[in-house]
């Protein structure tokens, strides 16, 4: 991990993180104040690499959709056939936002104030009546850092060059081509935005603790004990249950290999940059997608010739979750906006060449399961007001929280004891 | 009164009290400043003895409600036939809220999120998965401290041992049981929401000064020269109209004792614990009841054999406050939110064995009356946000609010001069 | 100028301020943060004169109406045919609000809450059961400083003597009352509250540099090369654009005058007390009034006895603007109300005598115009929320807005280098 930059406002999160003890939720200060907020903003939300959308969206020349994070409001524009770029929506004139609608198609990108216009490459192109010395030059739009990888677009905030985005991400190459998502097209799209922090929007999908309580539709989809085992990741859970489990993921991994399925196992640790999570395993017996009946809702997508029975859970980061199965592939983007609210985006992403999609089908799943998320999200921020909230012990199916919390308090330079 | 304990925030208040002058309201940051909320938080609600319903409300083994307060939300239920509990509704897993009713009834307190299951009496029965060192007896709900005394169901958030109950309330329980509030039915309830800070709530409530221009259908149903000379408490008017209406209630007093009314006044200093007040006397000349034509909306209460044109009020706390005439009593609960939110919740009691109740006969003047008096208080929020506003003088009406200011000084320690 | 009062919130503005740079935008922080508002308040809008409304709107004796500013709501009202007074809406017994209602007629300024009754001069009449020593002369309502100039109500927050009235205002008495506003009537008011800043809606209205690409309906009803050359100011725009408009101005001032008109021209500088500006120019070629044909939407204002194809445009503060044509003006109240939420106001005058008014033909400019304007200024707070947002340069067209941001920064006794 690169070294944690110094931070002015380091102090509020050094006094907590002391008290912090691995295996515990962390204080309630963590969840509700608001300098922890501005201080998880300045040294985490941006300097991740983040997924802003897919390709899907700005598809042709001057194509844009906006994406707000904490105060900012990004503009994600196609340039020209073979480039997407990210400005801060912010005209250099007089600071007005230049799109107000969340979509849309430009030739130019003119702020609705003064109509100074901007080429879809940011470059400032017309300001009427400005001094002499004016230079348009200096005048583009500030730029956010862009990547697109296998049709995801990632942004990044950093003021500074962003930790390298190759030595990141260049392994998940094979994972993403398999499943064909650079030419992949969006199906459904819905949004969930939750009243709670965003670390314990995160906290909740990184464990399946709560999924036989919480999650009928979403339980009725998995065997029971690959839950239990690998809900929340690899070898997640009791080892009993992992040692019962491993057999039948093995014998699944070979018959999916041989499908021409890429296999393999991410599991970073709380140093990493990212904390990114891959793996991969069988759904309900007899079952070829994650549905309500168990059949396809679209067309295999991606390189698949014939379904294998398998699921991939991919998490970018702590910001950004995929979930895919042989139809479809479900694209979780979890934005901080303020200390309380958080925005939970879904995009559900067909096979490029998709042409019948039973959406009520695809979408029966996920909707349902991140409708009940959001609630009980809201019920977990809405408890931790109380003075009497303490930190509290995790179960042993809620290892990756604490990973979670490690790499959390990691990004500061402090290291859980 | 027990010496007030040393608080980290006592300077903010400290500034203030110095300012305060006896026989003024109080400086604007009193009721306007988040600060001298958190303060009157930690050093007055929370240490107080506060009704939090009636018994009537969880008659059934799981029978719960949900009493919020400040930033708190206590779960209040039957555990058996002669036990009531109060427990913080925060589970002690991740912290969630474990019932997010406002009431309702439950064989397990379950928490929804990872079904971590609690019994009626706290105690953790239930929580899968957890590392071998967790032990459920250390895990139980944390409990808020709770007394039933005669229907009411009192509360204390005190995280430390509460001042004594039975030393606090033990001499009214005479009054009480006359009236039979121990087998009391809720016959209604209504909520008035108060966007005004608790003291000013309050303080409206401790005095008559404004009965007569606010309060036409409560001033219909006493005789005028009541409201002047004990509106406000026993013998709060002016000295003339105390010498005045003296007569008339020694009389009444006489005939009403006579019927087997326990009679009596109490009257707490400032420097009492609670300030509760008791006084009784005659409602408006042949009406037997608060009501708009004076007769009954409910049979008799308690155990009164014939009616006696009588009415008790009693000041629990400056939180409780209870008025009681023949055939139904009114409780309020004023229960501060934050700094500019209190709620005002009534409940209308009515004999246990009362079969036909008329509602909106009995509710007729409270209802009209409380209405009436969040408006007013909120106006008088609002007005006090100007930089203009200045502690205005009392009336000699409003000492009972002058006593109620040196009681609210001297919790944190301070002398009105 | 007068010396600015030492102020305890100097301190954040001070370092602001020093990196204020002439030609640019302010600093983010003068538009998004409370202390700077707080700021703002104490040493800028409690100590200017602000139209608060017009005599119109207080005809009889006992009208009033409420003004509210900052966290102030002031009661304007009509003690007797010739003098109009303004109270804050404070009662001096608890600081309830006296007047609920946004205006009324009322024979003497009862507070709803106890009763206590002022006169329509602000004495204090009537106050029951008050302490002996109590005296009702120290208890007036407070008083706020106001003068009736030409029609308009002028107030003044100020604790202290406020500036010189007279000596701010005597020399626009001509053109007022050419126009003849203090015998005028409302015919039209309308709302646009606007969420952003103060100091955002008035350099929107100081420039017209946005006027072509935001303005269709005000475009076309003035001549392009008098936008340019003067729409923010005499001779605001760039030097050739004023050369070439000069002659026309100079041939329409000749007309006017010869039909009585006072022609003149005020530019108040940085160091002047109230910015005030004054210009009159032509409106387009044709027209006769500002409306969507150029016909009369009422009869002709004042003196005139017939047409002279002008405007005139009179900023009496950055808080009140004023645009006249010949049937009839509009009234421009800028109410700072918090520090992202200003009222914006529009009353449209006509003649005292005008009996028959096209409402919708006179105000279809100015309606739609502020409509736009509302939507620009809330879209240029929301980007300036932006840690992008740097402060940017003006056009050559947006001189007065520079020149405002000299006079901001010189109320906190601040130069602008």
């Amino acid at each position: 991990m690169s070294q944690p930059h110094p931070i002015a406002d380091r102090t509020p999160i050094e006094r907590l993180a002391a008290k912090a003890r691995s295996g515990y939720t962390l204080d309630q200060r963590f969840y509700c104040a608001d300098d922890v907020f501005d201080a998880d903003m300045a040294q985490i939300i941006s300097r991740k690499w983040i997924v802003a959308g897919h390709v899907d969206r700005v598809r042709n020349k001057g194509d844009f959709f906006l994406f707000k994070i904490g105060a900012e409001s990004i503009i994600v524009i196609r340039t020209d056939e073979s480039t997407i770029n990210a400005f801060y929506n912010v005209c250099r004139h007089r600071g007005s936002l230049i799109c107000t609608e969340p979509q849309g198609r430009v030739a130019r990108l003119t702020c609705p104030y003064h109509a100074w216009s901007y080429g879809l490459d940011g470059a400032l192109l017309a300001a009427r009546l400005m001094p002499a010395d004016f230079s348009k030059k200096d005048n583009a739009l500030h730029r956010c850092h862009l990547r697109v990888f296998h049709g995801f677009i990632f942004v990044n905030l950093s003021d500074e060059r962003p930790v390298d985005f190759d030595a990141t991400y260049a392994d998940l190459g094979p994972y993403l081509d398999f499943h064909g998502f650079a030419d992949a097209k969006i199906a459904h799209a819905a949004a969930y935005p939750t009243s709670a922090n965003w670390k314990l929007v995160v906290e909740n999908f990184l464990e399946c603790y709560h999924c036989a309580p919480s999650h009928p539709e979403f339980c009725s989809m998995h065997p029971p004990e690959a839950l239990v085992a690998f809900g929340a990741g690899p070898s997640s859970g009791p080892a009993e249950a992992v040692l019962h489990y491993l057999p039948a993921l093995k014998a699944w991994e070979e018959r999916a290999a041989s499908l021409g399925r890429p296999i393999g196992t991410i599991d970073d640790d709380a140093d990493s940059s990212h904390l990114r999570l891959l793996q991969q395993r069988t759904i309900r017996g007899g079952y070829d997608s994650e549905t309500q009946d168990g059949r396809l809702a679209s067309s295999l997508m991606g390189k698949r010739s014939q379904g294998d029975q398998g699921r991939m859970y991919l998490s970018f980061s702590p910001f950004t979750q995929l979930v895919a199965t042989n139809d479809f592939a479900v694209l979780f983007q979890f934005t901080p906006r303020n200390t309380l609210r958080t925005d939970v985006d879904l995009y559900w992403l067909v096979d490029g060449k998709a042409c019948a999609v039973d959406v009520p089908k695809m979408i029966w799943g996920w909707d349902e399961t991140t409708k009940q998320d959001k609630l009980i999200t809201e019920n977990n921020q809405a408890g931790i007001a109380s003075t009497r909230y303490r930190p509290g012990r995790y179960s042993e199916h809620e290892r990756r929280v604490v990973t979670f919390q490690r790499w959390y308090l990691a990004q500061f330079g402090f290291a859980l004891a």
